[in-house]
C-alpha cells in the first residue's frame, strides 16, 4: 500500500477535456477495468464525476508498466501523468473524456481491492438483498451516484426556495413526549427518569404549530421522521419530510407558496415550466371521477355512478348494494372486447376481489349483441341506460362494481390504474400536478369504533361545516389538501386551529376526555391562549417526492442507506443485540415472547 | 374572535418606511404595547421583522377605535389602513418604522391573549426555567428571534459553502446498530425484532466512512446525534453537528477546506476578513504553553515548565514530583501584586484545588524582597532561575503547580483563564481562531484499565509513528486536529484509516478481541477489502459555533426547544410516561429502580 504522501489530486476524472491536453495532472479513483495489450496497458478509472482513460507504455518507463500490470477491478489508484489526445481511432464518444487519455508518469496502488460481489456498472441486475448487503459497492454504481446527487439538489432548491421567501430554518427536537395518536411511535427509555421514556417525532407538527405562536413567521425544515409500523412498499421507519408553517395565511397562500416550490424544482432539475397554479379537485369528486384521493388524471377511464338506474332492477346483488346506502359504479374498458378474453375478465375479477369487493360485473358490447352474465336481469330501459350513461360504443366493455362506496372507489380507483398499465395509457413524460382539497375532516375507525381524524387533529374545519361539528360530523370538511403528482401524493397539509376552545371540541369527537387532552397536549392548548396567529403548513415526502422526480419505483433507490420490509439494515444488521447492562441502566428488562415448540 | 376571510397581508410590521407614505397596506402582529389617550389610541404591532405603530383616531369612525380599545398586550390583530408619516414631534429614531405610522381603517382581533407570564421584551430577565416551560413566550423576544435567524444564516452559509466546493449532502440513518465506544447510546427497542435495539447515532461516522468507500467523493451533513451522558452546561443529550468527509485528501486539505468556510461565515455574518491559514499548534505544545488542547491566546500567561531547575531543590514536595514522572510548571502573574491580597491567594489556592491540584505556591516579587512561603527551600541560584525563567518583574506573582503533568495542565490551564477573567485581558471583539495538531492516539483510561481512543477508534496514526503502536501505544500521534475559536473546541476531525489490517491493530490495542471487533464493526472492516480510497474529515458543534458566533454563553439560547441538565423538556414535560401496550409490544417492562423508604 503507498501513500498520500505529496500527492494532491489536480482533477476529477470526468473533468478532463480536450482543453486540457498537454497539462500534467494528478488523478485518483478506482479501476473500472484494464486491458494489458502487450507493450500497453489501458486502465479505466473512476470516480464521481466519470472515466477516464489512462495509459501505461512500456516505452515510457519500467516501474509504471509493471505497477499498472498489478491492478485489478476496484484497486484505488492515484496517478500522475499528462493528458495527450488520443488517436483517432481510439476516440469513445460514448464517454464526456472519450479524446483523451492520461499518460502515465507516476502510478501509486492507494488501495486493493478483492474481486467484489457485484459488478459495478449502470443498473446492474443483482438482487436487492445483496445489494443493500453491499450498499457501499452499490452506491459506487455510477446511476446511484446521480440519484444521491439528484436528492441534494431537490435539498438544496428547496432549502433556496423557501429561503428567499422568508421561512426559517428551525430544528425541532427529536427526543419528544409520546402522544399516541396516528401511527406507532418509536419510543427511547431514559435513564435518568426511571419509566419514562421519549418518543422520536412521526412529524414535527406540534413544535412547527408552536414557532408560529413564537411568531417565527415561517418556518421549514428538512427533517427525519418515524413510524414504527409493519413496512408497506413505499414506506421506511424513518424517512424524511420536507416540513413547512406559515403564519397569517389561508389554504389558497400556502397552496401558492408549494405550487413556486413545485415551479422551481421542476424548472432545475427538468428544465419543465410547470403551469400554475394546479388544478384542484375536491375530495368527493377525486372519488367520484378516479376512485381515489391521490388521482392520476394522465388518463381516462373515469367511474361514473349507475346506482339510480339498476336500483329499481331485478339484479338483488345491486338493489341490495342501492338499499344499504352502497353505490353500483362503472369504468367503461374503451376497445376492451379486442383485448380480454374471457378468460382475462375472469383475472379482473380476481384482481379487484384483492380490493375487498364482492365480484367484477361486465357488460361486452359486442357488434351485434352484448355479452354479460347480468344484462338478463335488466329491462331494455335500464340497459339503454346504462349504455347512455357510459357511453358505451361497440368493442367496449363495461366493468361494474357494486358494494359500499369505500370498497366500490378502491375496487374500482385500483382497476382503473390496472387497466391504464396494461392498456399503456399512460405518457411516462408528463408530469400531472394537482391539488386534492375539501377533505373530510374526519373518517369512522370500524377498528377503533370512533371518529379518527382524516389529516391530523390539529386541522382546521371549514368555517361554513363548524356546526356540523356538533350534528353530524362526517360531513364536516377540512382546510386541508394533498400535493398529487401523476396519481402519487407526494405532500399534503392544513390550516390548523389555533383557539382552545375548537381544539378542545376537537378532541371530544375524537373522543378523548378533557383531561386526556390536556395531558397529552395540554403544552399546544395552554399556548394558544397568549395569542395564537392564523397559520397552516405542508409536508412533502422528500424520498418519495426524488423517487418519483427519477422516475424510479422504489424509494430505497433514493435512500442512501435504507431499511427493508422488517425494518432491519441489511449492511449493518441494525437492530442488534445489547449488554445487559444498558438495559440495567434504562431501567428496563426484556419481556420476549415465549419461543414456539 | 374573528376570522381571516378576504385578507391577505401585504406587508411585515418592520418592512414599512417613508417611501410607503400614502399606500394601503394590511399587517399583521401581536400588540406590543397599547396606549389610549383619550381621542387617540396607539398600538405598536410586532412581528419578526420589526414594531410599526398603529393608530385609530375616533374621528375616522367608532368601530375601529372602540376594536382598538379591546385590544390587551400579545393579542393577535390584522389591521388595514394607510401608511401616513408621523408628526414630527412623535418620530422615534430608536426604531425602523419611527417615522411612520399606520392609520387603521379596519381592525380585526384574529386572537386574544391572556396575560403572558413572561414579558416579551430584548434580554428579559426571567429565570430560565420559567423561559422554557414557555419557550413559545420566549421565543417571541426580539433577540430570541435573532439567534434563531442567525442560527438559520450559519446552516445556509455552510450549505452554499459545501455544495460550491463539491460536497453532496447525503442523510445517514437514524436507527442504527449499537456499537458501545465512547458515550452512551440512547436505545431504541425493536418491535419487529424481540430483544434487539437500535441506537441513535452519536455520530455519523461509521456511515460517512462508508459513502467514500462508495465513491462519494465528499459528503456533508447538518444532522442531529445523540448522546445519554450526564449534561454539563454545553452540552444537551442531542445537539447537532456539521458533519463532512473527503476522499483523497490529507490533513492539509480537509483543514484549508474548513478554513474557507469560516472565512465565508465571518464573512457574510460579520464582515470580518479572517486570516488564513489558521496557526497551528502541536497539541504538546498546546499543552506545554497553555495548559489546555483548546487554548485561548488571546492573552499570555503562558505556563513555564521549572521542572529542571527545582528537580533538586531541599523541597520534597517538588522533588518527589518530578522523581515520580511528574512536573513543576508556573505562570507569572503579571503585575498580580497590586491586585491580589494574601486572602485572594489563598482564594486561587481552593481555586486550583477544584482541578485537583495539591496547591498553588506562590511567590510574590516585592520591591526589596520576594514573598513566598517555598523561597526557603531554593538556594540563590534556583530562585534566580525561576525568576530568569518566568522573567518576573518587580509586582509580579508567580503562581506554581506541582503534579502529574495532567493535573498540572489542567489546574494551571484553568487559573491562567480565570487570571485572564479577573485581569480583563481578553479583547472580546477578537477573533481567535487556530488549529490544534498532532494530538495523541490513545489515552490511558484509569477507570477501564485500558487505553481508549483521543479522537475515536477510526482514527489514523502518524505513518512515523504507526512502529509505537507495538513499542509504546502511548507516544503514537495521529492525524487528527482540533478547530478552537476564542479558547473553545468547535469542531475536530481527522484522517481514517483504510486498510483492514491498520483497522484490525487499532482495535486490538484498545482491548477488543478480533471476534469482538468484527462483530461489532464487521461491516466497516470488510468494506475496506474492497478499494478505499485515502479519506478525512470533520465535524462541528453546531450549537457552540453559533452560540460563540452570537457571543452568548448557553447552548440553550440558539436552540429553539433545548432541554435542561436532566435532560427532561420543560415545555411538553418530555419524557413521559406511556402505556403498557406499548412496552408489551416492544418486548419490554420496566426494570424500577425499589423505592427508597
Amino acid at each position: 500500500m503507498e501513500t498520500m504522501v505529496g500527492l494532491k489530486r489536480t482533477h476529477r476524472c470526468g473533468e478532463l477535456t480536450l482543453e486540457d491536453v498537454g497539462k500534467k495532472v494528478t488523478v485518483m479513483g478506482w479501476v473500472q477495468v484494464y486491458r494489458n495489450l502487450g507493450g500497453v496497458i489501458f486502465i479505466d478509472l473512476r470516480d464521481r464525476s466519470g472515466i477516464l482513460q489512462l495509459v501505461a507504455r512500456i516505452e515510457d518507463g519500467e516501474e509504471v508498466f509493471q505497477k499498472a500490470d498489478m491492478v485489478r477491478s476496484e484497486y484505488v489508484l492515484a496517478a500522475l501523468g499528462e493528458v495527450v489526445k488520443r488517436d483517432e481511432d481510439t476516440v469513445n464518444d460514448k464517454i464526456k473524456t472519450g479524446r483523451i487519455e492520461v499518460r502515465m508518469s507516476e502510478l501509486r496502488i492507494l488501495s486493493k481491492a478483492e474481486t467484489p460481489p457485484i459488478y459495478i456498472e449502470e443498473n446492474s441486475n443483482v438482487r436487492e438483498e445483496v445489494r443493500l448487503k453491499y450498499r457501499y459497492l452499490d452506491l459506487r454504481r455510477p446511476d446511484m451516484q446521480r440519484l444521491m446527487e439528484l436528492r441534494h439538489n431537490v435539498c438544496k432548491i428547496a432549502r433556496s426556495y423557501y429561503d428567499e421567501n422568508g421561512f426559517l430554518e428551525i430544528e425541532t427536537p427529536m427526543l419528544q413526549k409520546s402522544t399516541p395518536e396516528g401511527a406507532r411511535d418509536y419510543l427511547v427509555p431514559s435513564r435518568v427518569h426511571p419509566g419514562s421514556f421519549y418518543a422520536l417525532p412521526q412529524s414535527p407538527q406540534l413544535y412547527k404549530q408552536l414557532l408560529m405562536l413564537s411568531g417565527m413567521d415561517r418556518y421549514y425544515q428538512i427533517v427525519k421522521c418515524f413510524r414504527d409500523e409493519d413496512l408497506r412498499a413505499d414506506r421506511q421507519p424513518e424517512f424524511t419530510q420536507i416540513d413547512l408553517e406559515m403564519s397569517f395565511v389561508n389554504e389558497d397562500d400556502v397552496m401558492s407558496i408549494n405550487e413556486g416550490m413545485m415551479k422551481r424544482l421542476f424548472k432545475e432539475l427538468k428544465d419543465i415550466d410547470l403551469k400554475t397554479p394546479f388544478r384542484r379537485i375536491p375530495y368527493q369528486e377525486a372519488m367520484d371521477r378516479f376512485g381515489s384521493d391521490k388521482p392520476d388524471t394522465r388518463f381516462g377511464l373515469e367511474l361514473k355512478d349507475i346506482s339510480d338506474i339498476v336500483a329499481n332492477s331485478e339484479f338483488k346483488v345491486f338493489t341490495d348494494v342501492v338499499k344499504k346506502g352502497g353505490s353500483v359504479r362503472a369504468i367503461n374498458c374503451k376497445g376492451g372486447d379486442a383485448k380480454f378474453s374471457r378468460r382475462d375478465l375472469d383475472g379482473l375479477v380476481d384482481f379487484v376481489k384483492t380490493y375487498r369487493a364482492k365480484g367484477l360485473a361486465w357488460i361486452v358490447i359486442g357488434e351485434n349483441e352484448l355479452k354479460s352474465p347480468i344484462t338478463k336481469f335488466f329491462s331494455q330501459e335500464q340497459i339503454d341506460g346504462i349504455l347512455s350513461r357510459m357511453e358505451a360504443e361497440v368493442g367496449d366493455i363495461i366493468m361494474i362494481v357494486a358494494d359500499k362506496n369505500e370498497i366500490v372507489y378502491d375496487a374500482l380507483g385500483a382497476l382503473r390504474l390496472e387497466l391504464a398499465k396494461r392498456f399503456d395509457l399512460i405518457d411516462k413524460n408528463s408530469c400531472d400536478l394537482l391539488w386534492v382539497t375539501d377533505f373530510p375532516l374526519f373518517e369512522y375507525s370500524e377498528e377503533e369504533k370512533r371518529f379518527v381524524a382524516k389529516h391530523h387533529p390539529f386541522t382546521m374545519p371549514k368555517d361554513e361545516d363548524i356546526p356540523l361539528l356538533d350534528t353530524d360530523p362526517a360531513k364536516v370538511r377540512a382546510k386541508a389538501y394533498d400535493m398529487v403528482y401523476n396519481g402519487t401524493e407526494v405532500g399534503g397539509g392544513s390550516l390548523r386551529i389555533f383557539n382552545t376552545e375548537l381544539q378542545q371540541k376537537m378532541f371530544e369527537k375524537l373522543g378523548f376526555t378533557k383531561e386526556e387532552a390536556w395531558e397529552r397536549f395540554g403544552f399546544l392548548m395552554g399556548a394558544f391562549q397568549y395569542g395564537t396567529p392564523p397559520h397552516g403548513g405542508m409536508a412533502y415526502g422528500l424520498d418519495r417526492l426524488v423517487m418519483l422526480l427519477a422516475g424510479r419505483d422504489s424509494i430505497r433507490d433514493v435512500i442512501a442507506f435504507p431499511k427493508v420490509k422488517d425494518a432491519s439494515e441489511l449492511m449493518s444488521e441494525a437492530p442488534g443485540t445489547v449488554d445487559e447492562k444498558q438495559l440495567a441502566e434504562l431501567h428496563i428488562k426484556l419481556d420476549l415472547p415465549e419461543e414456539k415448540n
